[in-house]
């Protein structure tokens, strides 16, 4: 299911075959959080954007419209009515994050919905069951996602107990795919290597997850709260522990620089919501750097975001115009912003590709580093 | 310029011809306030949903970006992409609504900017000003809109005032027309009558202003207050008073069922918030009347909006995805929604423009208020 086209130093070129089509690699996400992007881009529109891949996150559609509805509806897929992969995260990382957090026990978590308030119980079953309900491509295991940068005593406790609910995260999975009544019966778990920034302890798991034989592993936890070289320095580390015939996929990372970084260390799949947040509150990615659209200076300025975007935005409208919707408060403003800078990751993504196919990958890391930081003239 | 194709008892189908293409009435004119339709909807969305005239609001321009702007990026329809028919009202409607007005005299009246407070002047001169800056294809008359139902004394005193402006606005946009540095020098003037609910005065006003000449006529100040049954009243007293050879704007008209009244009077120009509006707050036009997304009826509805539409959210996505858009907050559901409500208005406009041509208007007319009024089974 996965090969490797090519390799250029560190970076590699693959693809990743799924029940739902094809996944060119290194690749980005899209994140729909609620079974939508944010700055109303429909599933329809990614197509125009060179979206491979949607995420979708499985906290958000427990609580809302509820995993049973989508269930009803045929799964994820026939609900937003994308056609494509989709790769649902755990819910653990909302539960740390975002929900009022009660309690870890062996079995799991409890805590407090975001919208109702209501009392959730969740563990590694009730994670699967949620996302078989959801019928995801890719079903990623439910971890506990401490701050990376926690007492190591505390992340070692943690780190054993995340492997022994990636365990039955494979054992839930397993029965789930077998039932006749599943949506989706090839859905793929990924496991979630843990460790925050200490590399003997994500080595050590990197060993004992990659035992149990998955079609993917993702690096979790970090980005939230280590500096980059941190960041960097833990891949080096993790990734050659990981199986080389499996994709690895970096959570929720990141600046394109980042991913730039990361890509030279081995790693195929990312998901951020940078070009979307980021987009909805005017700034906009360009080989350039980010520009700030809300910005006086673009008030008449009729080019587009990024001269020679080919993105439905920049084909269309003018840096001038996009200001001042978002001025306005418009929501075709915050519309224009993330199709822009989800075209422009999507775009980048398939510029790496190509950088690596053609051997000069180092050449076009350095280049487009350099011009970022440059900044527009 | 204006022709009429063929008339079904008081009913026209006609074809006004303007620099920026021709307009097929009857007419529904999509309102994009401040050069952006609200919901996400941009003027490249609009070919597909049958648009023919987008309208801006001249008030809103003026206070942003500014009408200066606009000119400097070569009129709205370079800035807002949109190379059909543009109508821009003439910003009196929103200064007597929706700004801190201050005083009406008679050069005209003075306000504060519901922006940022400034104290703004505006009279006929200003507006066709700010309106040939916008360099609309039609720009409306600069008059009072004082509400229908006010004393009679005030009426007659505010449409005197109003002739006289009317005057004005028409030595104005003339010498504006006449200007080398004109962004369009063939933009149109068209007259407003007025007078309220009283059919002796706006009779008057309007043997009145048809003596001006102008391309076109419009009847405002109406659906602010008074009864359906006064306002169709006074459309069967002032259509036949204005030139049969000009076309007839009914000014922020107004549901389906007042829309199949009024064309059925003689009116050919039509705009209304309403689509737009009711769709951000959940509301869908259908053939069986207006169904509220939000209720938990449709929760697992699998169905589109309305059976058989082929807007671009009834071919891609089902009520239950709306719904749960619209439950989550997401602006896809508000752009989902606008997107169905503008087809349906348009396409209800083609509706009538078929209807009429084939000589079955009435029975057109009366079977869709019927269906609209039984709803859906």
């Amino acid at each position: 299911m996965y090969s490797i086209l090519c390799r250029d130093g560190g970076a590699k070129r693959a693809r990743f075959e799924t029940v739902h089509g094809t996944i060119e690699t290194p690749v980005f996400m899209n994140v729909g959080t609620v079974a939508a992007i944010k700055g109303a881009v429909s599933s329809v529109d990614l197509a125009g954007l060179g979206t491979q891949v949607e995420l979708c996150n499985t906290y958000h559609l427990h609580v809302r419209p509820g995993d049973e509805v989508v269930r009803k509806m045929g799964g994820l897929q026939k609900f937003m009515n994308w056609h494509g992969p989709i790769l649902t995260d755990s819910g653990g990382f909302q539960v740390f994050s975002l929900a009022g957090l009660r309690r870890i026990k062996e079995e799991g978590v409890t805590f407090n919905s975001h919208i109702d308030g209501r009392l959730i119980k969740m563990g590694p079953e009730e994670s699967m069951q949620i996302q078989s309900n959801l019928a995801s491509t890719i079903a990623m295991a439910f971890d506990e996602c401490p701050p990376s940068t926690a007492e190591k005593a505390y992340i070692t406790e943690s780190v054993a107990r995340t492997t022994r609910w990636l365990e039955r995260c494979k054992i839930k999975m397993s029965e789930l795919n077998s039932r006749e009544d599943t949506i989706n019966p090839e859905q793929m778990l990924f496991g979630i290597n843990q460790g925050g920034i200490y590399n003997d302890i994500r080595v050590e798991h990197a060993r004992r997850i990659r035992e149990l034989d998955l079609p993917g592993y993702a690096i979790g936890g970090l980005a939230v709260g280590e500096t980059h070289e941190q960041m960097y320095d833990v891949l080096e580390h993790v990734v050659p522990e990981l199986p080389a015939d499996k994709p690895v996929y970096l959570m929720g990372v990141g600046t394109p620089a980042n991913i730039l970084e990361a890509v030279d260390r081995g790693v195929d799949f990312f998901d951020c919501v940078y070009p979307t947040r980021n987009g909805r509150h005017g700034h906009a990615y360009t080989r350039f750097g980010k520009l700030n659209l809300l910005n006086a200076r673009y008030e008449t300025d009729d080019r587009p975001i990024e001269e020679g975007c080919d993105c439905p935005t920049c084909r269309n409208h003018s840096r001038a115009y996009v200001r001042h919707l978002l001025k306005s408060g418009e929501m075709l403003g915050c519309r224009l912003m993330v199709m822009h800078n989800l075209y422009f990751y999507n775009n980048l993504m398939k510029q790496i590709r190509d950088a690596i196919e053609e051997g000069r990958y180092k050449e076009f890391k350095n280049s487009l580093l350099e011009s970022m930081e440059r900044g527009e003239e």
